[in-house]
Parts: C-alpha cells; structure tokens; sequence
C-alpha cells in the first residue's frame, strides 16, 4: 500500500521554515509498512494544490495533507480537498462546540473566521484536535483515501498518533510491527558501521537508522500475519542489537525519551537530582521538567550563568574561577559538587561550556563544553566539543548531559566500566 | 520567473533525514525574485523521476534537482535528466581531472564508478565542485532550464552560492524583498481579523499572517525592479500596520526573536533579570540564554519546582503556599518578589502552573498558568489558560512571559496602559 505527503504552506515554499512534518510523516509511515514515493509541497493556492492532490490520488493509496487548515483567509486545504473528492462543507456540531470550549476556556472571544475550522467535508471521518482548534479530517473516495491534519508539529504530532496510526494500522492486511533501539552516546557513522553487516543482509525484519541530537535511533520493522508473528520476527534483532551495542541502549520503549529513562533510573532507586547550568541556561532542566512526575526526584535547579551567582550559589571558589576559567573541569566539577550540597541531592549535573557565537578563543573554542556528575558523591567530569550554532552547541550539551547522568549512574549501581569510548 | 526544486533521495521518503536543502533552496531563489510554486521528493527511481521532471519542466522556468549525483549504482539523477532532456552523456575531460586530482589530493584511488561522475550531459553548463566529486550542470532546453547539484549540503551550499546564483541573477528582470512584522500577545484570527481589509485588497506589496506559539507572523512581500523600489512599496504598509498593532509589535527586523526583542529592552535599559520557574522547569531561563550578549542583564535563575525550594530559594510564605497553592496569583507575586530580592535584580519573572498531564482539579484545571512579573519594585501577575499536552502548555507558558515582561517593562518606562486586551 502506497502513501505520499502534500505539504501545504507558503512558509516552506519560501523557505521560513524546514519541512519537519515531512520526515515525521515519512518515519511514521516507514513503520507502518507503507510505501512512500512521492512528497509534494505547495502554497496556499486552490488550483495548484487541487492539480497535486489530483496526481497524488491517482498515484497513490493513501495521500496526508498537512497543513492549511487555520482559521484565515489562506486555508484552504480543507476546501480544496472537499472539491476534488467532491464533497460538501458541512457545519460539524461537535467541533463547533470544541471550538467553543477551546476559546470559553482561555477566556478569549472566537471571531467569526474560527467558525469556518468547524466546517467539515460530507461524510468524512473527523479527527478531534486536542491540541488547537483544527480538527483532521479522513475522506475516503473510489480511487483514494485523502487526510487532512493540521501544520503545526504540535498539533500534528498527537492528532497522528492518537487517530491517523491506529487508522491506517487497520487498513493493511499484514500487521506491521517495529521497535526502536534508542542508543545515545554514540555518532551516527559510529552505530551505522556497527549495523553495516545487518543493514546490507537485511530482508524481514528490516532495520533503519535515525540520528537525532546526541542519540541515533535504529528501527527494526517486520512484516507479518499478525502482531505476535511480527514480534517474533523483530525480537531475535533486537536481541542481537543489545548484544552489540549493550548499556549504550538507554531504552527499546517507544515513548520513553532520553530524559524520561533518567528520571526513571532516579526514581526507580530512590536518587534526588538537581541541575546547574552555564551555558545551557535552564534548558537541561526544562527537559527533564517535561517528564510527568519528575517532581519527586527534581526540587530545585541553579541557572548560574555569571562567575558570582557561580560562586554564591554553588560555592564555585574565585581562586578556582580565576586559575583555570568559568570553562573548565575544575569549575564545571565544583558546580555539581556545590549544587548537590545545597540542593542536597544524590546526583547532581553541572554544565559549563562556550556556546557562541562569540566567546571562543584558540584554547578553547565554541563548542568546548565541560559537564560533571556528581553521584553519592563521586564526581565524574567529561570534555566535550560540539559543532554548529549556538543553539545546536546548547541542546547537544543537554543530550550529553543526559547520557552522562544515565552512564554515571549505571557505573555507581552496576560498578561495570561504563563510558568505555573516551 | 518560476521555480521548482526536485530533491532525490530515498532517505528522504523514510524519513531519515529531514530535507533542509529545500529550505535552503527556496529561500535564496526567494530572495532572487523566483516565485516557487512546487517541491517535490522523489526516490532513486528512474521512471518515478522522469515523470517527476516532465511534470516540472512544464510547468517551471527553472527545475533544480538535487542529489543522486554520486558514484554508486543507484544514483541516476544525471542519466534519467539528460534522458528527459534529449542530450548524451559524454566524458567531460575537466570533470574528469578534477575527479584524478581530488583523489590524488586525498591519497586515495578512485574506484571504476567515480569516473561515472565525470560524464556529463552535451551542451551543458558544467559547475565546478570544490567540495566534492559530483560537478553540477546546467542543461538549458526550449521549455525550461534544468540545474543538477548534489545533495550533500556542504556541496550543495557552496556550489549554489559560487556557480547558480550568478547565474539565476542574470536571468531576473524583478527584484523581491519582505519584511516580517512580528506580533506578541494576540491570537492568529485576532491579527487576521485585523488585517483582513489589507489582505483583501493586496497586489503588490502582499501580506500574509504566520502563527507561532504566542506569536503572530506578518511578512509584508513586494516586487520591483530593484531593492530601492521593492523597499519603497513595503514601507508604507509596515507603517500601515505599526498603526494598527502598535505595541503588540515587538521588532520588524528579520533576525530580532521575542527573546531577542526583551532581552535588548533589558540592555538599552541597563536592567539585570532573573527568572523563577516552576512549571516551565528551565525552558524559559533556556530560550533567554540563546541570546547572545545575554550574560550582560541576566546572571543566575532559579528552578523551584517544589514547594521547599520555593520557600527556601525565594522566601514564598509556608501560610502563603498552605492558604492560596502553589499554583496561585499570590504564589507568582510572592516568587518573582523573592528571586528580584534575592538575585539582586531590577526585573523578575515567575511562573507557576500545572502543566498535566496530572495535578488538574475543577477549580484549577491542567493548563493553568500564573506568571508575575516585577519592574522595579511594582509587580504585576496575570492568570492564563493554555491548551494542549505538557509541552505545549510549558511552550506557551514561556512565550506568555517573554510578552508579559515585555508589556510589564515597556509600561514601566512610557507610564502609556499597556496589556489593554486583558
């Protein structure tokens, strides 16, 4: 069963943004078993975006417009979708009321355009959007079934996993399974000369490898009668996975994030964790605080971003400071000895780096980045150096300190050697 | 003059890779003045992407493709082009040296397939590449201009930059520049609303809204014969809409973030910030820190997620918490009061709310939000209602802030009611 993507907006056309939702959609479907040849973007115009939605359809099984599906003039996905399938708009009762709700709740007014959101094609399969006022939409003709999300990865995101994936699950006759092996510490090339061998001899299940900051993702897809034959199939891999990459695997969940398998090691024995960040400026932190019950372990953070609120604070000694610099072992390893006292916390984590784009010198470079954890005490304190801009330099620094926290705890329980690729 | 592109590549359909060479591509042939109706994603498909080109050749000026340039089997970009163009592949003999001295260069040997990169299609432009072995090619046909370039984007950047852009250049007669006119504390339909008679009537320059968390977009868009003339036909709307929006515009410069925008009010100003967070956990302390410079206003920060750190880190009343909550207007005031007081700063900012997904009661449902903000001494505190998962109510909740403080400081200085919309 085939697939493809419209997206729709003048943004992408333009190049304001990057077409993220493309590569969800694509990554999702790839592990839903469905076969994707074509993506498309176009603007927000009705006789160019009918003349693609009209190819793909005649193309393709299954075609996701994303996006365009706003209260303004511009939307018109939704309309132009309707038209092709040759389907009316008709006031959906039950998003009107949403829509309603939506805007009584935030003690705003709707104005007269955010009516037209509840307008919904002739007997189409409507998606409820907890996360905006948009709902989805699926439109099943004779040659093609059409769905219609909303743009915005946040709204988009939720609305797939919780309507679309359960929906196309149900349309193809073998069951489709994957499991993803999160692996974090290790580079992409690194994880992919590793799975060369596998990737090369592969048949069913398949194996695909994802990067994403400071983790590469490796998904093992089978194909199969039904789902415990298809887990049959993928668990042999997944074993061998395990074999290869061992405690650099912080989970094979699919909803369990970097952060979340942290918070989980912390809570599972019992640890209190605080943070002090530099250069990460709160952003550790605000991660860790998206994990839902992270309160019993995580109380109180340091965002000490001067050399005095380093001192007063942390207890970061001026003679420390002055010796060897704000960017240094020493300091980075004072800060998490600091705040772990303060905070009194089992573990602490303490970053400390040059972010740029300026502040870099020849010794010490932007990008050069120290981060210490302090577990019941033992304090382990690594060296990095990230590339790219300022805000990459900052969210690599947050998924090395995950990686750090999750090893250095590891290494505390098990006492095995972990972080053997310095 | 129109545009497409065609990026190639079946890792772009799995979704390995997110494709910023599309970004990157419209937005330099956007800045050239080339209207870009079209992307598209194709595999590494030979009959796929002739139909893909055939399409694109009719109905754009200039199709540029990018990737399946390589040396392996199945990169066949070049071949299926020069198909669908009428031309043959010939040995083209510069190619082919640059090709020996790039291995040379490198003590490397080429295998039989890199030579395949040195064949070119006849009569073509061929683009020098510096960064890599596949050169580009320019195949100039009676319907349409047909650009290949590689897909690497350390190749493709630098090879776009140095050989396609003179060349695009020479090919527009218009110019097209844009400004964005970015809006801060008022919903997408409200500035649609508000705009509407303009949107309606434009021709030349066009406006059109983009929403973003707690954010709303304007980029104002004009055509002309050079940059004088594009400048001088924006002007006046962007003066159209300071009118209408007023101080709910926070910059009208392209690279000035809502962050940007505060944290350059905190420095003009010569005021020190700090922040004191509970449900947002870090993220908004995080998104200040991306600001370069930031370190001049803003030195430490305080992450209080539990009751204690909020006594102990700001001095929150024990009778304030037990009598009103954690999550509570006095809460806020007495945070942002004690993190002013304690760091020693001129402005403060706390937040505290219930992000979910658990934690809601009726009367204090998920997704509320209470945020003070000090000036000097004179605190203001407003309540919100945001929708959406724990992250976007932690994203919105950041946002929120950033304009609460910015509406806090500005009335501060000017003494003009600011945050009439309450």
């Amino acid at each position: 069963m085939t697939v493809e993507f419209i997206c729709v907006g003048t943004e992408l056309l333009l190049g304001n943004i990057v077409n993220t939702n493309a590569a969800y959609l694509s990554e999702k479907c790839a592990g839903l078993g469905l076969s994707c040849y074509f993506q498309t973007v176009v603007g927000d115009n009705a006789q160019r975006l009918a003349m693609v939605l009209k190819t793909a359809m005649e193309r393709s099984d299954i075609v996701i417009l994303s996006g365009g599906l706003g209260p303004t003039e511009d939307d018109l996905t939704k309309e132009v979708a309707a038209e092709v399938c040759g389907r009316k708009l008709l006031m959906h009762e039950s998003s009107r009321k949403s829509i309603a709700r939506f805007f009584e709740e935030r003690g705003m007014v709707p104005t007269e355009n955010n009516w037209k959101q509840a307008m919904m094609p002739e007997d189409a399969v409507i998606l409820e959007n907890h996360n905006g006022t948009a709902p989805g939409a699926i439109i099943e003709t004779e040659t093609a079934r059409v769905i219609l999300l909303p743009g915005p990865p946040n709204e988009l995101y939720p609305l797939f996993e919780e309507s679309v994936e359960p929906y196309l699950r149900g349309l193809t006759p073998q069951v489709i399974c994957s499991q993803t092996v999160k692996i974090c510490g290790l580079g992409e090339s690194k994880v992919e000369t590793m799975v060369k061998d596998l990737i090369d001899g592969q048949t069913n299940p398949t194996i695909a490898t994802y990067a994403k900051t400071g983790e590469v993702h490796i998904r093992v897809t089978a194909a199969a009668e039904d789902t415990k034959a298809a887990n049959k199939c993928i668990k042999p891999m997944v074993k061998e996975l395990k074999a290869r990459f061992g405690n650099d695997i912080y989970t094979t969940e699919e909803d369990v994030t970097l952060e979340k398998a942290v918070t989980d090691l912390l809570l599972a024995n019992d640890l209190s964790l605080t943070c002090a960040e530099s250069c990460t400026g709160g952003l550790l932190s605000g991660r860790l605080v998206n994990v839902p019950g992270v309160s019993e372990v995580y109380k109180s953070g340091y965002i000490t971003y001067s050399n005095k609120a380093k001192r007063k604070l942390l207890g970061v000694k001026k003679a420390t400071l002055q010796k060897y610099g704000a960017v240094s072992a020493q300091v980075a390893e004072e800060m998490a000895k600091g705040a772990a006292l303060f905070a009194k916390t089992d573990v602490s984590v303490a970053v400390t780096g040059i972010a740029g784009p300026d502040g870099g010198t020849e010794e010490k470079p932007v990008g050069l980045v120290y981060i210490a954890c302090c577990v019941k005490g033992k304090t382990t304190v690594k060296k990095y150096q990230f590339g790219g801009n300022r805000s990459k330099v900052r969210e690599s620094a947050v998924s090395a300190a995950l990686s750090l926290m999750r090893g250095c705890m590891l290494e505390y329980f098990s006492k095995v050697t972990f972080g053997k690729k310095d």
